[in-house]
C-alpha cells in the first residue's frame, strides 16, 4: 500500500499533484521531440546518446501518464475534499520506469565520455546489475511505506547499498575521464557529476517521505520531489550530454 | 479554487469554451506538423528555433487536452444548464505548461536573432529565472481567485515585477540587434516586439478576469483570451521568427 | 442550441452519422500519411503546400474526431431507439476548425500558382480576413438554428458576403494565372476553380439544412454533406494542387 | 440493424471476437511501420505503391480500433454471459473503410505493374466508379441483414455486379501486364490476381453470413473471416507488391 | 475461461500485475524508438531487421496494452481487496501478437544470418508454418485452463511438437550460418540460440502455471514470467541482432 490513499485532499493539495504530473509528462514530451529532432547534431559515434534520451522519454512519459490518470480515478470531489474512489493510487510504476531508464541513462554517459573497449563493457555491466538491484530491493521495500516495518528500512538499506557502488562508478568515469577531453568542455562533464548526484539523490528522499511528514502535505512534497527528480535526472541530465557531444564533435572537426 | 467552479453555464456559454479548447489544441497539434516539416528551411544555426518551436507545440498541446478534458468531466447538462458533476475545472495546468514553454520561447529569440557568447548565456539565464519566477508567483496567487484575498494581489505583483524585468530585456534584444539583420527582415524583427507585447500582456488580464467580471460569461471570455493568448505567442510567434531565420538564411547564401 | 439535440434516432440514422465520421477522420488520417511522405516530391518552392495539406489533415483529424466523439456520448440506445444522454451534441467545433483551414487552405493555392510579391501579400490578407469573417459571423448565427429567429438569418447573410469575396477572388487568382501555366496543368488548374467551388457551396447549404429538412434525416443529410465536403475541399484538393505542383516541378526540370 | 446485436455470447465466442479484433488493428499498425520505413527501397516511380499501404494501414487501423471498440462497449458480462449493454454493435464501419482502401488498393496494382497513360486513367476511373458502387450498394443491402427482407438480396446482388466489373478488370490488368515483367517475378504478379480473388470472395462471404450460420458461432465465424480478408487484401498484398516493386526496380538497375 | 478471472487479489498481488504490464508496453515503446532512429546504422541488406523488430514493438505496444486495460477495468478495489468488475480478463490477446510476432521474429535471424536463396525461402516457409501451427494450437488449450480437462493437454502437447521444430530449425539456423560469419560476432551469434532457448521456454511455463500455482501468487508470477520472455524475446533479442548486423556490415567495409 502507498500512503498516497491514506488521505484526504483539499483543492489545493489535489490539483498541485495533478498539475506537477501534467507536468511531468509534457516535459518527457517535449524532451522527446527535442532528441529526435536535434540527434544528427553530433557525431554518429555519440549520436546514440541522443537515441537513448529519446528512449528514457518516451518510457518516462508512459509511466508518467499512467501515475496521472491514476492520480484521477483514485479520487472524487464530494463537495468538500478529494475523498478514495474505486481505484487505488500507487508509485510502484516509477520502479519500473527506472529499470528501464537508470541503465539506459547510465549508459549514455558511458558513451558520450567515450569509453570503450573492457571499460565500457565493465561499466556497463556494474551499472546495469547495481542499477536493477537498487531498484527492486527498493521496490520490495515500498510496499512496507504505510506500516513502516523491518521490510521497509532493511530493503531501503540494501538498495542504499547498490546506489552508493553506482555513485562511487559515476564518479570515477566523471572524474577519470575528464582529462582526456577538450578542456572547454570539462566544467560540463563535471557538472554532470553534480547533476546526477544531486538529482538521484531526490528519489530516495521520496521513499522516506511517508517517515518524514506523514500528511496529505507530504504526498505533495514527495510528488513535486518526484517531478523535479525525473525532469533533472532525464531531460536536463540529457540536454548536458548531447551538448557535451555537440561540442566534442565539433572539437573532433565535426 | 478556479472561479470556473462557481458557476453555470447555459448551452451557448458551455459550448463556446469546449470549442476554444478544441480550437486551442488543433491549433498545437497542426503547428507542429508545420515546424517539424519546414525545419529543414534555415540555416543549421537557426534550424534549433523551428525545433525549439516544436517542443512548445507538443508540450501546450498536452496540456490543453487535458484543460480540455477536464471542462468535460467537470460538467453535465441537467436538462437545463451545464453543472458541476464529480471533478473540478482548473487552470493551474497551464502555469505548468508556460514554465516549459516561456523559457524555450525566449530562447528561441535569442538563437534567431544571432545573439553569441556572454550576451546568449546571460539573456538565457535571465529570461528562464524571471519566467521561472513569473510563474510559479503567479501560480500561488491564482488559488486565492475565487476570495481574492491579499495573496491574489501581492504574489500577483511580484509576478508583474517579473513580467517587467522580461519585458525590458526582450525589448533590449529586439532593438539591440535589430540594426545587424538584413534591412529586409527589420520590419518583422520589431514586430517579433510588438506581437510579444501584445499577446504576452493576455495572461495578466486573464489572471485578473474574476476581479474584473466575476460571471459565467467572464470564465467565456476568460477562456478565449487564453486561447487567442496561446495562438499568437506560440504558433504566430514561431512562424514569424522561422521567417526571419529563412530570410536571414537566404540573405547568408543558403 | 443545435438541432441534433431536438431528437431522437432509429438505428439506422444513428449508425449511419456515426459511419460517416469515422468516414471523415480516417479520411483526414489517411492523408495526413499521404501528404507527409509525397512531400518531396515537388520542387522546394512548392513543397510547402503539401506541408500545409498536412497542416489540414491533422487539425481536421482532430475536430472530426471530437464531433465524433460527441455523438457516441450526446446518446444512447434505450432498447428502441438512441435518446440524449447527458452531454449535447455540437456544430460548432467544425467553425473552430475552418478557422484553421480556410486561411491554409486559400494559402496552398496561392503557392501553387506562383503567386509572388505583392500579389502574394494581398491575396493571403484578403483570404484571412475574409475567411475568418465569413467563419465567425456563421458560427454566431448557427447558435440560433433552433429557432431560427433573425439572427440566424442576419449573421449567416453577412457571412455569405464575406462567401462571394473569397469566391470572387478565388476566381480571379484561377483564370488570372491560368496562362502562365504550361499547357498540361490548365484543365487541373480549371478543375481547381469547380472544385472549390461546388464543396465549398455544400457547408452554407448545411448551415440552412435545419430551414430545409428539420428532421432525424435532416441531421443524416446534413452530417453527410459535411463529410462529403470536408473530403472533397481538403484532401481531393490537396491531391490536386500537390499533383499540379508535381507537374510544374518535371516541367522546370525538377 | 446488424445480426451482432440479436445474440449473446459466452466467454469463449466472446473473447474469440475481441482477440481477432487485436489481431486486425495491431496488424494494420505493424504493417503502417513496415511500408513507412522500406518505402525507400524502390525505385521513385513505385515508392507512391508503399506510401499508399500506409494510407491503407493508418485508415484501416482506425476502422478496426473503433469496431474493437464498439464491441466492448456493447456487451458486458453478467457473471453468465455476455449480454447486450447501452449501445449497439455496427459492422457499417467497415464499409465506410472499404470506401477509403479499395479504390487505393486497386491504384497499388496499377502503380506496380507500370501502367500509364490513359490506360491509367481509364483504369483508374472503373476502379474508382466500380468500387464505390460496389461498396455503398452492400451497405444499403446490410442494414436489412437481420429480417433478409428484399433490399437485402437486391442490394447485394447489384453490388456483387460491380464486384464481377471490378475482378474482370483486374484479371486484365494482371494477365495483360504479365508479359512486359522481368521474368522472375511474374509468378508474383499471377499470385497478385489470386491472392485477390481469394481475400476479396471472404468479404461478400461475410456478408451473408447470416443467411448461411444465424447464430453467435456465426458471428465469430463472420469476424474471423472479416479479419482475414483483411490481412490477406491490405497488408499481405501490399507486401506482395512491394517486392514485386523492389525487383522490377533491382532489375531496371536501381 | 482464464483463470485469472476465478481469483480476489490484494493490493500487492494487483499493483505487482499492473505494473510490470506498465513495464511491458514501456519495453516495447522504448524500443521502437531505438529501432527505428538506429536502423540506419547497418547495410541495406541487414536494415530490414531494425524495421522487422519496429514491426514487432509496434504490435506487441498494442497488444500490451490492451492487456492492461482489461486488468484495470476486470476488477476494481472494494476496501479490502481487488474484486471481479462488469468485464473478464483475458490472456488470448497475447496468442493474436504472437501470430504476427513469431513469424517475424524468426525471419530477422534469417535475414541477419546471411540465409538466402532455397535456404531463406524453405527457413522462412517452416517458420511461419510451425509458428502459427504451435500458437493456434496452444490458443485452443487455453481455453481449458481452469478445468485442466483433456483439451488443455492434448492441444498444449501438438503445440509443443510444433515448437520442437522451431527450435531445431533455430539450432540448425544458428549453428549452421555461425561458421560463415566473421569471428568477433561468432560468440554473438551462439547468444542467440542461447537467448532465444531460455526466453522462449518461458511461455509454455506460463501456459502450465495455473496447473503448477493455481493461486493468485500464481497469477503475478505467470504475469511476470510473460513479461520477462516478451522483453528479453523481443527487445533484447532485437538489439543483438541489431548489434550483430551493425558489426557484420562494419567488417564488409560499411
Ligand atoms: C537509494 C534508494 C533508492 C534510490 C533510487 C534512485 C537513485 C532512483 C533513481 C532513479 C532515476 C535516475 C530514474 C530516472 O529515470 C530507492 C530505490 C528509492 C529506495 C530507497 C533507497
Ligand atoms: C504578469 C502576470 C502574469 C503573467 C503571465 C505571462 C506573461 C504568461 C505568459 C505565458 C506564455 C507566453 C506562455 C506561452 O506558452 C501571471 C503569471 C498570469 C500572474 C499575474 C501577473
Ligand atoms: C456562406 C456561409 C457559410 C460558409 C461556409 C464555408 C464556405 C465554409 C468552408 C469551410 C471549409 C472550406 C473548410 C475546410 O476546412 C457558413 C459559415 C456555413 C455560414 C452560412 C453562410
Ligand atoms: C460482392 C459483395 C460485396 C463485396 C465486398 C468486397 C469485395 C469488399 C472488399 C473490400 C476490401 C478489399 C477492403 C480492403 O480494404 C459486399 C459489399 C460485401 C456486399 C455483398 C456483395
Ligand atoms: C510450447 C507451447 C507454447 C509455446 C509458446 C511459445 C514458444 C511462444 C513464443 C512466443 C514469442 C516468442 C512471442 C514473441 O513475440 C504455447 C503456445 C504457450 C502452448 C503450450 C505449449
Ligand atoms: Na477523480
Ligand atoms: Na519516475
Ligand atoms: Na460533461
Ligand atoms: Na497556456
Ligand atoms: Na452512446
Ligand atoms: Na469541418
Ligand atoms: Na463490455
Ligand atoms: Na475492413
Ligand atoms: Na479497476
Ligand atoms: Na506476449
Amino acid at each position: 500500500m502507498n500512503v498516497e490513499n491514506t488521505f484526504t485532499y483539499d483543492f489545493s493539495q489535489y490539483t498541485i499533484v495533478s498539475h506537477v504530473f501534467t507536468l511531468g509528462y509534457a516535459a518527457m514530451a517535449a524532451g522527446l521531440v527535442y532528441f529526435v529532432l536535434t540527434s544528427r547534431n553530433s557525431l554518429p559515434r555519440y549520436r546514440l546518446s541522443s537515441t537513448l534520451s529519446g528512449v528514457v522519454m518516451l518510457s518516462a512519459f508512459l509511466e508518467l501518464l499512467v501515475i496521472s490518470q491514476r492520480w484521477d480515478s483514485a479520487f472524487r470531489w464530494d463537495g468538500e475534499a478529494f475523498v478514495q474512489a474505486g481505484t487505488l493510487f500507487s508509485n510502484g510504476y516509477r520502479y519500473m520506469n527506472w529499470s528501464i531508464d537508470v541503465p539506459v541513462l547510465l549508459l549514455q554517459m558511458l558513451i558520450v565520455f567515450g569509453v570503450t573497449g573492457a571499460a565500457f563493457r565493465r561499466g556497463w555491466i556494474v551499472f546495469t546489475v547495481a542499477g536493477l538491484g537498487m531498484i527492486y530491493t527498493g521496490y520490495v521495500g515500498q510496499f512496507h511505506e504505510v506500516e513502516r516495518s523491518a521490510p521497509f528500512w532493511v530493503w531501503g538499506s540494501i538498495s542504499t547499498v547498490f546506489f552508493l557502488v553506482i555513485l562511487a562508478l559515476v564518479y570515477r568515469t566523471v572524474y577519470g575521464n575528464v582529462g582526456r577531453m577538450p578542456a572547454e568542455v570539462r566544467p560540463l562533464v563535471k557538472a554532470v557529476w553534480w547533476l546526477l548526484l544531486g538529482s538521484w539523490m531526490l528519489y530516495p528522499g521520496a521513499y522516506l517521505m511517508p517517515a518524514i511528514w506523514d500528511s496529505a502535505d507530504g504526498v505533495v512534497a514527495r510528488q513535486i520531489t518526484y517531478t523535479v527528480a525525473d525532469i533533472v535526472s532525464k531531460v536536463v541530465y540529457g540536454i548536458l550530454l548531447a551538448v557535451i557531444a555537440q561540442k566534442v564533435s565539433k572539437h573532433e572537426h565535426h
